[in-house]
């Protein structure tokens, strides 16, 4: 039942590229605390930020076929994001699928997986999130699938949600979803500018967010170390 | 029975900083290798090194609102120590706490759990060991504990003892036991510059440690390679 | 049966480096994806990459004592290689070790274990590929074997094999087949460097590596996003 | 965003009861090996094996209130589905929920975190599928979802979907294949009859499958330990 | 420092009886929450329940000396408590050990490490929690502690608290609170028990706990499938 | 590479069973401590203790073509042993295989992958240790080893050595070892009869093992709990 989907929908770059300003928790929180994908996941090298159109491939344990299949669907734009049928910690993912998907516009990999390589990804600047880095190799004999929805470090995907991926993890935006979750983003930061001047300046959380009234109310009590 | 308990005692910032320079292999060394966290406790950046009066907090799984309250109860020279009642990976602190605390003059943060805004975090050089990086949020619904006795990571901390954190962990040291386990940390960096200067121009550790007559006496054979 | 073996072959350096050249990745598929060590060894800093004749050395759980008999038996060019005889995340090893060892020509140090003083050895460029950090001390009371045949990490390892290391992991090359394999590394890069360049000039992998027929005889089918 | 959707779909229990039969792996071979929950889901006590409708549920890490509502949307051949929106080791569910959900029909529980009061939920037979065991309670303080789309232990899963599980783990049938994946479940099974007994009578698999050809085509040698 | 502290308080052994009686789980919950070890700490073998006096033993890695000094301190009703220095997954104790501390009247062993002779023990009904099990023996060099305060599996412990352990896990209760938490348990026990049989008769708990108009407050939405 | 090794030696099955008598953790120690597999590999079912000479299987990750291969080389009083050349946790084996070995005298398989039909093998009998249960099948493209040496769960072992499994674990006897192993585990269970009846009529191991005096030579300090 293996398939290609060609042809699959984005989401608009302008959108896209305003995600990846937020970042994954100020989007994270802004669409109300769903799809992140496992905290397993982890960049290969600090500091990279990006976001993209999902190009997803499932691909079977130990094989990594599919990948090169993908390519070939990519637009300027996407993040691979792979998933294997089932667990498996091998390198699916080195340099040269990344000169390759590079050379067709993709801005980096999500992978619920193994990638090997990770000295020359780091000096090509191509960022991965993956669970593990492994240079054991991976075969090409079993089909699966692209540009379908998958599951991916426990999140649900499909072709053209929004990926965001920085050092706090990956998270996905449905594309249906994304000039709202944008919107609700850049409404958070703002509000959050000024909550970081105050309390820079000392001002307490608990005036700034109000809370002492119901720290009380819920039986909060103060003592003096003296009395403990 | 949640409480927060006020003016709790500290050590000295002359003798936690001294605990700093030494780090925490050596003070561990120092004090009988007790305190020790669990290894699971890792730097969110390189390089930090820092000491500090443990400012405890135990908070409930996916909850952070007892952050807040230790905010009000910290001293320049604390170092912030939170652990969950039951095990909880999520993203407990970010950059906005990380401000308040750093205007009252908390030194960084030791956490048996998740934190996230990793890159603000580092940009900031605001110190964390955690257990996770997660953007999974928290909510600010249950009560716990701030300045009482906690078990973080394995150890046992009250609220002024001495918390050493850098590359190879965390160690905590009792209040009690600071000024002691100070001196026995200097004591032992002396003769380590020595040995390291002998070893350094090729003595061999067998000598300098005098092993070669009780690993004879315990039965150590040598043998030829083209004998074996 | 504690035993030290002395004078234990090596392999030629100019074969060894040549194999730290080519890095683990490409060693590891010219050798027919053999010989790696478990995923979990991981550098305690990025970007060292190293190869050198295996100092084997097999260590009781919570026991260092043999690292110091190794020493003795090192010679330039050697990377010393530690197993426990049962799984241990002690932090064996530290800068005063790693001080010894570089007097003596050691290259690194591979270690199914722990290892503590990560930012001094950081500072020295000595590198570590191990299962944990922590602080955790060990002990002088058990003997173990030096430069016999070990287990370290899932894969066998005889004195004067060749260990290569680099941000991929961990790989061995036995001493008879190291020559053999540094040519097979050789060719290997070679087509790889020409298939890099038609990559990166947007050449699909469909097309380099002829895989259209083989998926089309398998059964992969190709649908468009807009009839899926 | 929390809701409830009241008379979701549900599969036939004439189809449900036979997928029950089939069992975990054979039902997973049937549909081309999707649909696997992770293999960290384990039954808490051997020997268990049920079909049942999916009863989705998604809950907040540590609080199980919304199983509470999931209950009054049970009908009976159901099975509740629990899945938290981040990870969570919790005891979100012991013998109270589990009489409230038998009284309603509710055949048994699939929870990617944790239950508790498991030797009483063993004596009444009420069997789960759990990530962890822990007696660590769980608050009733924000809404999740009941009968909506989740991901539950790394798989797709929607209201009125087949859920199996036995000793072997859990896997989902999607509801409009469930009948076509019961018959191929059934031919599967037909099969594998005759071949038990061929195999149980000593003949070899590589003559049954016929796998002696292709062995060799791949280039297997087949060499005697005294030359070896 | 290694010190044995003789003569140890105990709790009341009516107590003691009555805490095993409310298992894990109740008293867990009628102490607020609180003393509940790391949920990896598993018994050997199904079904057993037991409540006893905390015997504590802290013990070097992969060394059990301590075990045999702690014997000499055991009163019939204790539960031996062990915890290692550091992180060791060992097989401390097996069925030699079981035997010398049952002829003591030790009721049980509760540690975080390993234990090996699974098979004796659980013909013997000799009841463990463990970390692991492991064949791995260990030595007998290094002093440790005996009926001191200790961390076991993240919680604290002291001599003469009462240790409850079935299948839910281990619970600790401090010696000053063991009277109230089993008024407290029993107290939660009464009201169970109603609630069950009107769960068990059909009641729905969304009555029965009257949530309905805290879950209509928070915004909970009902949707028929027809239309969502 | 791949090589299936004929007529490879085994051990007299007098010796063999004579250690399946004597259990893991007594061979293990009679053999000064080497030899364990890891403590990842558990029995699908308590209770199980077989010996038999090791037929070993080298796989590739999600492949288990091998397995069906190395049925042939099956003798009587054979364990199956198999590891894959990466981590990999899918479920390689079921009932038909172990109706086949059965057929052909295999005693039982060791696997440091997953394995499925669990219920099914319980049901026959078929012992099993492995490190995951899985109902994920595997495929048949790639080829591997049968009767080579291998390295399984972090243990080397070549074809004839002998394979001892029981509730501790599993357990390698090197094959020109084996006569004398059998005979020192002969004596320890001897010396360990006599200890256990002492033990159990209450004699102190501190007594029967002479430990007081070097515990007190160690500094080891006994004080009263009302003075400590």
């Amino acid at each position: 039942m293996a398939v290609v989907v060609r042809n699959a929908p984005r989401t608009e770059l302008d959108i896209v590229d305003g995600l990846a300003e937020a970042g994954v928790a100020t989007v994270h929180e802004a669409q109300g605390r769903i799809g992140l994908l496992g905290a397993h996941l982890r960049p290969i090298y600090p500091s990279a930020r990006i976001a993209g159109n999902a190009l997803t491939c499932e691909v079977a344990p130990g094989d990594n076929w599919m990948i090169h299949v993908a390519v070939e669907q990519a637009l300027p734009g996407d993040v691979l994001v792979v998933t294997p049928t089932s667990p498996c910690g091998d390198g699916y993912f080195g340099d040269l699928l990344a000169t390759s998907l590079r050379a067709h516009g993709v801005r980096g990999l999500v992978i619920d997986a193994g990638v090997r390589d990770v000295a020359d990804l780091t000096d090509m600047g191509f960022p991965v999130w993956s669970a593990r880095v492994s240079a054991q190799g991976t075969v090409k004999e079993t089909l699966g699938n692209v540009q379908t929805p998958i599951v991916c470090a426990g999140a649900a995907i499909r072709p053209g949600d929004v990926i965001i991926a920085d050092d706090d993890g990956v998270v996905v935006v449905r594309r249906e979803d994304a000039a709202a979750v944008l919107e609700a983003s850049r409404a958070r930061e703002a509000t959050e500018a000024d909550k970081r001047k105050r309390l820079a300046d000392g001002e307490l959380g608990l005036d700034l967010y109000g809370m002492r009234e119901k720290l009380a109310a819920r039986g909060l009590r103060y003592v003096d170390a003296a009395e403990a």
